[in-house]
């Protein structure tokens, strides 16, 4: 018997598996391919060979897998339904609130409890004090593994009931970043036309370190950053266009960033720096620095 | 003879001349109406009858009306034209860059020497450490009045010797501004959307007073605060658009915006905050708070 199974190991599935490890608890991985899972195998590192070992191996398992429909297409089998009952399932893979929400009616008419976390840090920041994981669902449920959640990082912010909560601020949160975005791009396209240095620009925000970075990658044109892509952003950004669908919103911000991203993907700057939709902006979409 | 002439005594007019009086400087003050003028008039203040009068009192002129084309209204006439010569003319109405170019051009042509500068702080702030002003304009101007433009704040920021990079970087400024509110505007929208308290998207931003502030408005509603209105915000974003125009520029992102802005203005909200937006996202324009 493990404390926590965790259901992917991409990268930041293996992050979670690594912090749990590094913390001496005793965990059990699965993952689609199982030799990525096996190379993982230590002393408390149990590695499943189904679906439905991995489930009966812990109370709690923990999915973070590319898949916003995972709880059904992990757990929708026949066989593996029955023993959900009892258990704890977290699910940390990105996931729209409408998604969450059917996953947790889904999970509680198989008496299994259900929460929902958005990663808001990158890979390497799991298991360390910069770890933020914002986390949704009944405080009954949240309250015996806190403990658990918590060797994950040092900000876990804790939403409470409301299951979609984490889900939605996550994308609040992304929405104010594309805001940025737009105001930043047209920002040094205007200094750029009147011949005026971004530098000076830069300048201006000492203590903005999104600006300094964002307006600096496109100063200094390096766009060959490995860093999120512009891909990357562009897959959030469609999920702000679903959700907006979804709850039957109004559309047209995202919308409007999205015609610029579909531009700039359009041009093969979609593994390149976000700000690459700096060139898109300048018509330039033949020449590459 | 006084040190300094200011032409117009709006709101930051009166805030420039009240800010010179109490160092003590002599000025000369005119206004289009006198009254507003001889109001002013004190031991160190004198009030111009006529441009020419205001011109002839001082080396240096500041002009803070609102009119971009105010170097021309005021200056463009054949008995005062030929008084402008070796005098230095310091700008701070609202202008686009082109203007200010071509305001520059025209002084040289009668022996007068520019500085273009863009406030960047509240009329109460003028005069205090929180003066906030961007000035451009070539050294061998500025380092004559750098003293006297210091009495206006603590924090005169000269950007050297392009006369069009105050006000370039103003508008570059009102950009990222733009940029924000869209993102905060969907984002809140987002959160109502999925039933999620706006105070728990305002907290996952402890740091940020914009967002305090902006969002704080939209959960109170209290769209009916004495500050910068939706009306003169959209003032600035027309600047931004007519920039863009003079510039050839892309100018979606601008349009983008002032698409909303429009819809704002027609449902009565020019004179709410400019967070009165939110109430076009939600399709509401026929309740009022």
């Amino acid at each position: 018997m493990s404390e926590v199974t965790i259901f992917g190991l991409g990268l930041m599935g293996l992050a979670i598996a690594k912090a749990y490890q590094k913390e001496g608890i005793p965990l059990t991985v699965w993952n689609r391919t199982i030799k990525k899972a096996e190379a993982l195998a230590a002393e408390n590192v149990a590695v499943a060979q189904s679906i439905s070992d991995a489930i009966v191996a812990s109370p709690v398992s923990i999915i973070c897998v590319d898949d916003p429909n995972s709880v059904l297409t992990l757990f929708g089998q026949s066989q593996v339904e029955p023993l959900l009952d009892g258990r704890t399932i977290i699910q940390l893979s990105t996931c729209l609130p409408k998604q969450v929400r059917e996953d947790q009616s889904w999970l509680a008419g198989r008496h299994a409890e259900f929460l929902y976390g958005a990663i808001h840090c990158a890979p390497q920041d799991l298991g360390t004090k910069d770890g933020n994981i914002l986390i949704s669902g009944p405080p009954s449920t949240y309250k015996p593994v806190e403990g658990l959640i918590g060797h994950l990082g040092g900000q876990i912010d804790y939403l409470g009931d409301d299951i979609a909560a984490a889900s939605t601020l996550d994308l609040a949160w992304l929405s104010t970043r594309f805001g940025e975005f737009m105001g930043m791009l047209h920002a040094a396209n205007l200094c750029q036309s009147e011949g005026i240095e971004l530098q000076k620009f830069i300048a201006m925000f000492p203590d903005d370190a999104r600006i300094q970075h964002h307006v600096g990658t496109i100063r200094d044109g390096t766009y060959d950053q490995r860093t999120a892509t512009l891909s990357v952003w562009q897959a959030s950004l469609e999920l702000l266009k679903q959700q907006a669908t979804d709850a039957g919103m109004d559309a047209e911000f995202p919308n409007h960033v999205g015609g610029l991203f579909e531009k700039a993907i359009k041009a093969g700057y979609g593994e390149e720096h976000v700000m690459a939709l700096f060139k898109v902006l300048k018509g330039n979409e033949g020449t590459v620095d």
